[in-house]
Order: C-alpha cells, then sequence, then structure tokens
C-alpha cells in the first residue's frame, strides 16, 4: 500500500488583464490518489516556466486550449517516479511530461518521457533537451531554412531558445548577432556562447545597433519577442529572407489575448519588395521528429559544441514571482522552479 | 532608308508625393533613330497600366532601380514590327517588351518576345497571357502551394491579377471568394469568372462579410491590396495557412514609399498562432519558369476554361489620367492603353 502524499497544486483562480497577478492563481492541497493500472505517479522536482503559459491563461482562440479556471496551471515538468503500475517504469526513474504547477501527479505511462540523468542534468530536459530545444532546432533549420553563411538575428538571445538558435546557426556557419537586455547578457551570448556580436536593447538604438551589426542585412530572424524589434528587422532583410515567428513576450500582457497586440509591423511590406517570408510556427507540430533533434541536441552538448545556462528558482510557493521574471528580462537562461518540497 | 518617324513619349518629370498628378510627367518628341545590327523598330500599340509603376516613381531601396528622372516613364508594351535588322524579327510581326510609355521604340532583339495574334488579341499578351497571367500562375501554386479544397480569397479580385487567381484556383477545385468593389465588379467575379462568393467592399463591412463568406477560416489570401483587408484576412486565417504578398494598392499613394506603409497589421500573431506563413515576391524571380506558366495559361484561355477581360483606354496622351484609374479602382479588367497614333 502507498504512503499518504499532499499534494499541493497551483490553480488558475481568474483570467489575468495584463501582467499576471499573485492572486490570479490560488494554492490547493490534494491527497495525492494511488496509481491504478498503466500509471506512474511522480514527486515534481523542476517545472518549466515559458512565456508561452501567459498565452494559455487567457480564453480566446488559440493553438492550444486555455487553462480552465480552477485547472492546475499548465506547465512542462521533470521529476522522479515514486511508485509505478506501468511496465516501462520503476520508482526512482526520472521522467519528463506536461504535469502541471503542482508537486506531484499521478500521469499515465503515455504521457511521461523517461530520461537519462547521467547525460544531462535534470532541469536541462526542460531546457536545452525539452521544449526550448525542439523550438530552437525545428525554428532554426525547418521553420527558418537556415543556410550556412547566412547573417542572422535572433531576439531574447540570452533566454532558453533564443540561445540554442545562436548556437545552432553557429554550427552551420553563419554570422549570428543576437539581440539582448543588459551588459551581462550581452557579454555572455558573445564571449561564452560564440555569437558573433550582440545588441542591448536597454541601452541602445535597435534600428542603429542593427544597422550596424548587421551592415548587409539579415537572412534570417528568429523573433521571440515581437514590438519594434520585429519592425526594425523587417526593415533590414535581404532578398529571400525568412522571419521566423516563434513568440512575442512584447506583446503578450498587452491585451490578454495572444492574437490581439499592441503593435503592428510598419514594415511588412519588405517582405514583398525582398520576396522574403515570415511564419509562425508551433513546436507541437513537429512532435513525430523530437527524436531526430533529442539525438542532434544531445550530441552538441555532450561534445562541447553546444552551452546552455538554467536560472533556477528554488521553492514550489515562489512559483508567480519566479513566473514573472520571464516578462520583465529578469531571467538569465533557461527559467525553472525548483519545487524543494 | 527609314522612314522619318516622331517618337512620342512620356518622361518622369519629378517623384509622385502621394497620388500622382498629371505634372509628374511630361510629354517629349524625338525622332526614332534607325536600327542598329541586333535591332528592332517597333511601333507601340498597346502600353501595359499596373499598380506597381507607382512603385517605381519613387526613389528608395526596392526590387528595382527607381526610374531616374527625366527617364521614359518604364511600362510593359506590346506593338508591331517596323523594320528589322535582327534575324529572328520581320515587319509586320507582333511584340511585347518593356519598351516603356512612348509611341515607338528602338530595340534590341532579346529585349522582345514574339507573340501569336491568331491565339489571343495583342492586348491579352499584357494580361493573362503577360505578366500579371505570369504574376497569378506563380503567386497561386508556387507561394501560394494551392492545394485541393482550399478556401482561396483573393482581393482586387476583378483586377488583371485576381481574376486570374480566382479562375486558376477554380481549376485546383478550391472555394474561392473574391473581393471587389462595386454590384457590377462583384457580380462579374461570380457570374463570368465562377467565383463561390464576392465580398463588396464598397457596401460590406469587410470583417463580417469575409466571417460570413469563409465561416471556416481561409487556407489562401492572395493579397493585392494591403491595409484593413489584410489585417481582416489575418483575423481568418486556419491552420498552416499561406498570405501570398502580391501587392498593396491601398498603400502606395501613402508615403511614397513603397516600403512605409500607412496601416500595419494588427493580426500578424495570427501567423503563430495558426501556423500560418505571409510571403512576398516579385514575378520576376520566376523568369526562367514562364514558358511553363504560358503555355498552361494560354491552353486554358483558348479552351474556354478561364475568362478574361481588357479595360482599354484610347489615346496616348491620355495617360496619367488612365494610370490614375488603378487606384481610384475605376477599372474594370487589365488597365491597358491603346496608342492610336
Amino acid at each position: 500500500m502507498s504512503e499518504a502524499i499532499d499534494n499541493r497544486q497551483i490553480r488558475l483562480a481568474r483570467r489575468p488583464n495584463g501582467l499576471p497577478e499573485r492572486d490570479d492563481w490560488r494554492l490547493t492541497t490534494e491527497s495525492l490518489r494511488a496509481a491504478d493500472d498503466g500509471e506512474v505517479r511522480v514527486q515534481i522536482d523542476y517545472i518549466s516556466l515559458d512565456p508561452a503559459m501567459r498565452g494559455w491563461m487567457s480564453a480566446g482562440k488559440s493553438y492550444i486550449e486555455p487553462v480552465a479556471i480552477d485547472d492546475v496551471m499548465r506547465a512542462g515538468t521533470a521529476g522522479t517516479v515514486i511508485d509505478s503500475r506501468h511496465p516501462d517504469f520503476a520508482a526512482g526513474d526520472h521522467v519528463t511530461g506536461n504535469l502541471g504547477v503542482q508537486t506531484h501527479a499521478v500521469a499515465a505511462g503515455d504521457e511521461l518521457r523517461k530520461v537519462d540523468t547521467t547525460l544531462a542534468d535534470l532541469p536541462v530536459y526542460l531546457g536545452a533537451l525539452g521544449m526550448p530545444g525542439m523550438t530552437a532546432y525545428f525554428g532554426t533549420l525547418e521553420v527558418g531554412q537556415l543556410a550556412a553563411g547566412d547573417t542572422v538575428l535572433v531576439s531574447a538571445a540570452s533566454g532558453a531558445v533564443g540561445a540554442l538558435v545562436g548556437q545552432i546557426a553557429k554550427r552551420y556557419d553563419c554570422r549570428v548577432v543576437g539581440i539582448a537586455g543588459g551588459a551581462a547578457k550581452c557579454r555572455y551570448i558573445v564571449d561564452e556562447l560564440g555569437f558573433d556580436a550582440a545588441i542591448d536593447y536597454k541601452s541602445e538604438d535597435i534600428a542603429e545597433a542593427v544597422g550596424d551589426r548587421c551592415p548587409n542585412g539579415i537572412d534570417m530572424f528568429f523573433d521571440n519577442v515581437g514590438g519594434e524589434i520585429l519592425d526594425v528587422a523587417l526593415a533590414n532583410l535581404r532578398l529571400h529572407a525568412r522571419v521566423v515567428v516563434c513568440g512575442a513576450i512584447s506583446q503578450y500582457n498587452v491585451t490578454g489575448h495572444i492574437g490581439d497586440t499592441g503593435y503592428a509591423p510598419q514594415n511588412y511590406l519588405s517582405l514583398l519588395i525582398n520576396r522574403a517570408r515570415m511564419e509562425g510556427f508551433i513546436v507541437f507540430d513537429f512532435a513525430d521528429r523530437y527524436p531526430e533533434a533529442a539525438q542532434h541536441m544531445a550530441g552538441w552538448l555532450t561534445n562541447g559544441e553546444i552551452a546552455h545556462r538554467e536560472d533556477i528558482v528554488s521553492g514550489f510557493d515562489n512559483f508567480p514571482d519566479a513566473f514573472l521574471k520571464l516578462f520583465s528580462g529578469e531571467n538569465f537562461g533557461k527559467l525553472v522552479l525548483a519545487v524543494d518540497s
């Protein structure tokens, strides 16, 4: 018979208007039930904090159903199997899955993926070897159709996805320029990640800086930010350029719905002049090819060709404040909440 | 010895600010010189009037050099060979080429294409069998990646390009909705061109009408117009939709430069939600495949599967007023100036 376990959960209390507030969620505690046949009980060790979660909090048409009011907040997680009634999992196995913002979960075996913590630490499976890694890989190589010699511009370049995009592009002999906020992040992407140049959006005029650091224009712009930065990139496209719309974190809190932005790109006709393409994508569409990407990413990580950095905030109760670091630009690397419960 | 011929020419006098005015051009008359070896003298019978010409009048970076001040205004033309010192051409041959807004020209043989006026009247080679035909063909099938069963929305649907886009899409078993101005054009695209439905932008609320006539959303939007219509289309995209940016006639006169628009698409993040693509193109990029497209278009025209309509304005001196019909929406079909000199 399994031991009694308290499961603490962050549930969506109401839909935020603009930037989320602490009271948009509420904390509940439930007793973790036993696993049925085919199920596994998991202790959640790390919770992934991602910009996309802001979109899931809002009602309205999007690429995925919004989190329902009173439901556990959706999130990617990594944890340890407590006990299992599924043949593929045993107590002590490390797993990832979208188990939500809670300290424990009962999950069907097919919701979980076993991961190898001798290859990389568990939080890395929420970053470079998780969704951000898959997003960077397919966004750059498939949607962005990266080609050797391209000039690549990346926004949120020190973030979970941007840092990987730039490093993947360097593996393909591209000139890579990253946009980040503050001197420390700019130094990091150049000195530690090998970007060719950085633009500090907090201290530089973006339009001038892009002209200066991409003097021959941009072949591929990987955008996580939207807003003015997108417009400047559009104005600097080269012939047959690709604009990969991965996210628009500057816009997510403007109206509360991802589709209604406060900023519209004035320079979209640059797409016509330059026969260029702007394309949105969602990493889930590439799910059947994750193994291919994971293998490449793991290879690059283990041989040291791609660096990664996690920004780990400790304490389950700190979820709201930790999550909001994404929107203030305070996080430095892939933001992860360590449950420590 | 060849006869003396007066060549009347429309030259660019100054760059327009907003909508062009008559005084932006000036009329000159020169004596047509004799042809050198490899050259052909042409009597220009028809001059193509196209929205793109507005862009060529403005300075600033674009896909082609602007027309220089005092140069003959650039334009596509169709005419008759007067005399030839090129082995491929003889007096009386019908030809097309970008010979500009003038009544006559001396052209190198390789600037000209011989056309068969037993297959179609000469003006048709400036429309369905000319650049608009090539634009519709490659824009729809290559850039737009048309697929059977798609819901296709076309703006400027009774215009030179739009009318062909819709008819090509009907050949591929698509549901086709056209946006045009006024009841006559709307009746024309449905009754004569076989579109499934029309939207009259002059009398209907565009957002309501698109929702009504594309209830399941849009798979491909072929845009010649830009502005609010583009935004409404973006808001109604389906998963994996394609937005083909062919032109933005509503915006060309806003600032005088094609890249600076008065209207920016608020709904561009629909590209992300729907994993959709917005792509600009210039038909010249497909020049090496024109023969393939011309053969298809000619086949559809001669077997009656695709209808075409030319709006022919007579009189060389009427060039400015005729050209401006494009921007007031007065033209009905492919706008052509008959020189009648």
